[in-house]
């Protein structure tokens, strides 16, 4: 643990331009499990308890300062020279801090807090480092920048291509956080100069002045390479997507839901699942669920900000959407949408309808194809329907309205005006029956579609 | 071939907490395939004719009782005191029975007909050995117990945790599974001892006690190392459902059905297709389909229990539930539901309806937003649709109702009373027209809203 | 690039039974990507521009001969006697084609018009080789012809079954594929003989034979080996198809587009993305799909024929048939069907609709459940609806018919006249009301459910 003497301040780079993504959307935004990357970063930063973070930015700003106002304060970085030059833009915002530094990125969104604080952990350990390193051994070290180190003293920190023969065949690598007291990550970032190809200022290269003046570094390696897998491109992205959902997947059965064919279920950041609940092949769950035991969700369901008692069943081809609450044993079917509805114990919605901004009673049966009219092309109103009402099929309830307890809607009813407690509510025109009228009319059209091919 | 004169008995060990599904349900009824896993085993033991079915239960037992009733004796197992301790439990209902004795596990479900005809037919083979042993040979044989052997005779069995480094190296595994005569099994069981770390009488110490007591006993390998795969957790179902469905898939595409999308397709243990089946992406065959040849079910489709005939085209967005009937050249469209329903040749129901207890004659047509009325809060009813009659787009059917051949239901209707043939039914009130009232009703509303945001 | 001055003739052998495909339908003519393979291959072909195409057919020589009509002329292997004999059928149809030819596979789709290009590129490159066979370097060279060659010079072609150890050894193999002058092609052809077990002309024969005159064979190497990869039974067709869509995904994330799960996206070959177009989980695009920028089409999508502008959000669970064209910021919702119909910009249809052969003016807003009634079982009929007209839910519009601007359809209106321009329409009938109606229901239809319980 980091002395709890010892305040901390994350500084988190944000600042490139993304170019890869092709997007108008700033690179960090990008959402991973339903969220943007960067709050999963936020996420685990949390965990600390910093008394600081600052956020280095650069093109598309306002769009990080809107997502992380509050909760941040912002540097910016105008021109792309090197990761050193951007870390030493926060130092106006850090004026005055006298405690650790931890440097994160917004693109490597999942280091978790317990890496972070290992770091921090090594900064106050043995011989007391200026910086602590996080290293990560992938399984092809590519062209990274290679962590020569002994016994987790780093020797030299050199990028690939400087590299000679023997440094390449190291396997360490460098992931690019570091921690450091700000008293020595300041001045070493001072001395950083841009003596190089591309004439930017390397944050690496502190650690080679710190060695080079005597000072120890040191290197920790992440437990997991995938931790600081960098998202620099859709392809990546989708990796970083596939990663997570495989390891929410994990996590969901282990803690007793079957998932029938998991590769196919695509969970949220904050999905939570009981035990006894099975979910079917493809069933995506936007953010916001709640599932409790002994839950069924049919195959082809999207759920989201769904909260979901005990013994319900859901789909197939159900649509939860915000605002649903199903309480127990309730029955959403196929082709059913649900919206800011809550429905009670034992109700019942199978086929075909459209529940919105709605009440529905315990044990109510709403009939297929039934429709809650819930706007007027200007605002939204709610239908309530009371315990045990039983709505016939292909009815539309022109919200606002009531539908008393035990009341019944006759089939094909389009009702405007509230239906009482035990009240019938029919609303049908007559039966016209015309016999002999379809055969004539299918003599006649028979005759006009020869005629039309003739 | 175990010899013809030989009966069998089968002991299905099924007395484990099954803790790690963290499930009420008992392990072995968690479902591949759509049908409980103890199933699968059951259908593989029925193809050798078994004279006696044992399955021996601890806790949750009422629920396997339940499952297997009529179909299996069952021993209870109350303590958990090891595997030779549970078979041993069987002895009581095999009492007399002098044949063979096949050892299985409930958990261990797809395990072939044709590898438990190798063991007996092995045990009645070359020096009669006492005992044989199904071992496998894992990619990674972690840390399984090892069978020590050479040309198929046991020297040794031994755990790993007991094993030196030789031992070690040995790549042929202990399924767990085994056979012997009845009059060797029970006896040598009887001199199990408990005398170990758990205090558990293990049933490999049989193999050790003959092989001391100079009796031969065999190994033989299981074919593929996953028919003895267990499965102890729902990582592991999930594994053992998709080694099933690969298998499924391969199998459908050699009888010459087109998978669009093969990962994305779900077969149920039943599940029958005809030559030139063509499946789109994301389809979900439960239980009890059987699909002729010529039929296309497009994407995102879900059918159970439902025959389909040659030249029909399903999908996509279908849902086909038990009882449902499609029969030559039947179309079903986008978000229609089909339940206990026989459509006949030439039907159409292309959109957004819900067809349940019916009868659809051939070369009907059933117009978007039809429903069938079916249920009236207590009972079901039936529908009846005659031969080419056409029911106009969202009209409703109170059931029970019959329409006849070539009748109309115009568009809009709830229709409550039988419709002649060729009769025309129109149910509709009058056009009531207010013109100018929307423009006066969309300034008021606008008015409104504005005073809203004031 | 071949001279321009040398004509090209390209011959397609296409006459394989494609028995292991268990199908009605010629194997050429099963489609990968939505598109029969062989256009494929056809596309690529046509960017080499060559004067003639040549497809060799057999048994089912109808069906292909009708695809390809006017595209090329056709040639007939009634025996199957091999691939020399395959391609000496084309020789009448090029009588009087003095240029290269190039023979290619109808099963073999996949190969790029670079590597065709490469392999003329070759034929009037050094040494001016009499033929220039197309080698491959696969993973596993299994039982594949080896092609025996040094410094890209053939030394001798040998069957698998034929070749010594170290002609085993080998890793490059035979495609099949090659390109010769006609002047060579043919008369090598006549001098290659059937003497071999089956009593086949094999076409690599006349590389031997070219070889022991002593003109020169050369080889070049396919880039890929997938892009040989023959299609010979739906396994390999669900694997080319799986190839195909790899590739897809990755350009479109490339190109900007994030796939929230790229292996449940499924393309045509001819569908276009724009730039920070989301694609949720499991969707599925038919051919002739074009979106534009800035579009979400969320989970569980099916579209087809479509042209989706900016701005627009579709689905979840939404279907987009052929002919449908969504202008800006329109929104197309859950449970909708869309076919041949124009939506303006800003038009909603958010759920449980079909609106078909329609107009929807902009701004307008369908509501739940809205049917266009476009079809009276023998003709289809149009629908227009008016900008920023308010259809009410439940709605049926029965065609052909106009709902003027601004006007409003209440909900549950079958509207069978035409509604002028700010007007309302209401088609409803009176609600007709019985208080203790449903109460004294509940109670007869419990004792009669009681009474048949008894």
């Amino acid at each position: 643990m980091p002395d709890a003497a010892t305040p901390l301040a994350i500084i988190i780079l944000a600042a490139g331009r993304g170019t890869r993504m092709r997007s108008a959307m700033h690179k960090v935004l990008h959402p991973v499990a339903g969220r943007p990357m960067i709050e999963h970063l936020m996420a685990s930063v949390a965990e600390l308890a910093p008394r600081q973070v600052v956020v280095v930015t650069g093109e598309g700003r306002d769009q990080v300062e809107r997502q992380l106002a509050g909760r941040a304060s912002f540097a910016v970085q105008d021109q792309q020279l090197g990761t050193g030059h951007a870390v030493a833009q926060a130092e106006g915002a850090l004026a005055g801090f006298a405690g650790d530094v931890l440097v994160l990125y917004g693109d490597v969104p999942f280091v978790s807090a317990a890496t972070m604080r290992a770091m921090l952990d090594r900064l106050h350990g043995a011989d007391a480092p200026a910086v602590v390193v996080l290293g990560f051994e992938p399984a092809d070290p590519l062209n990274y920048g290679r962590v020569v180190a002994e016994d987790g003293a780093i020797r030299r920190m050199v990028e690939y291509k400087d590299a000679d023969p023997a440094e390449r065949a190291v396997t360490l690598c460098n992931s690019g956080l570091l921690a450091a007291p700000a008293a020595t990550l300041f001045p070493l970032l001072a001395r950083v100069g841009n003596d190089n190809a591309q004439g930017e200022y390397y944050l690496p290269d502190i650690i080679n002045i710190a060695i080079a003046e005597g000072q120890g570094c040191a290197v920790i390696s992440a437990a997991d390479p995938d931790e600081v897998a960098g998202i620099n491109s859709r392809a990546e992205l989708a990796q970083a997507e596939a990663r997570w959902q495989a390891g929410a997947r994990v996590r969901a059965m282990d803690a007793g839901a079957t998932l029938l064919a998991p590769g196919t279920v695509f969970f949220s950041w904050d999905t939570q699942l009981g035990r006894d609940v099975t979910v079917g092949a493809n069933v995506v769950f936007g953010p916001g669920v709640r599932v409790a035991d002994n839950v069924t969700v049919h195959a082809f369901c999207h759920l989201e900000g769904a909260t979901i008692a005990s013994g319900t069943v859901v789909g197939p081809f159900a649509r939860l959407r915000p605002g649903t609450v199903l309480e127990e044993g309730v029955r959403v079917g196929n082709f059913v949408e649900v919206k800011a509805a809550v429905l009670g114990a034992g109700a019942k919605a199978n086929h075909l309808s459209y529940i919105g901004d709605a009440t529905v009673g315990a044990g109510a049966n709403i009939g297929a194809g039934t429709i809650t009219c819930n706007y007027d092309g200007y605002f939204k109103h709610r239908t309530e329907i009371g315990p045990r009402a039983f709505i016939g099929s292909n009815s539309a309830l022109i919200a606002p309205i009531r539908i008393g307890a035990d009341a019944i809607v006759a089939a094909g009813s389009t009702v405007s005006r509230d239906v009482g407690d035990g009240e019938l509510r029919l609303v049908r025109a007559d039966q016209l029956v015309k016999p002999g009228w379809a055969d004539a009319f299918h003599d006649a059209m028979r005759r006009k579609k020869d005629a039309g091919r003739d």
